[in-house]
């Protein structure tokens, strides 16, 4: 069972993203157990991320990569680090400068910018889809 | 007022997609009507994109830009084609190669694969960001 925190800033306010993170969180249910860590501000969210020895901050600047080289990339991060793993996901301001520095390394979903509360969900069902890669799943084809 | 016109297949099943959807169609109301234009399978979509003079085909290894280059590459579309565009986002088995050889443009949203339903709302949002863009509001900073 694979472990994974996505620490983020704010409340879910929209229903639709309720509704389409459970979907995606109930298919993950038998591989891997999302924790949220939602903050109250990006200020929060900076200091929590100052206590985590190892996460992997999202970033539209970051490194990009293909679903298939992503589901690699998951595999050894949770290997590496004993089967669990923290994503970073800046708020409006996105992830401060020197916080950044810290991260273990930065990954980007898209050159795109998005709203948080979207990138939440590219990255949970993008979460699914490299475990169902790596079981070789019809998810995927 | 715009005219952005979405081919791609399928029915809506997803209750979060539809709320998502209809919450980014009532924010484009007063500037841009968006037709979706729903086939039953990826070969009608090709036998639709052969009837289209000019369409922009959604492909993860089209052209990729950020949302600002997104958005001076829809305005200038939008001017070019008197106001109206095409969208196409293929189903499970992507474009059909030759249909592709047709689109007038490839555009990619990430290089990642998503689902042709995420795809749909990943587009909308970045149609309603990419003219917030043109105005200079606050929604995209």
């Amino acid at each position: 069972m694979f472990k994974i925190k996505i620490l983020t800033v704010g409340k879910i306010k929209e229903e639709w993203l309720e509704q389409a993170l459970s979907e995606y969180e109930k298919r993950l249910f038998r591989s891997c157990k999302i924790e949220w860590v939602l903050t109250k501000d990006d200020q929060s969210l900076n200091l929590l991320c100052k206590k985590e020895p190892f996460f992997i901050a999202l970033d539209s600047k970051g490194r990009s990569f293909t679903s298939e080289t992503l589901s690699t990339k998951l595999s050894q991060a949770l290997e590496k680090q004993g089967s669990s793993l923290t994503f970073v996901i800046g708020g409006a301001e996105g992830i401060e400068a020197n916080v950044i520095k810290k991260a273990s390394d930065i990954w980007s979903l898209s050159p795109l910018t998005f709203t948080h509360q979207m990138t939440r969900f590219i990255l949970l069902e993008q979460i699914y889809r490299a475990l169902e890669i790596q079981k070789g799943s019809k998810y995927h084809k």
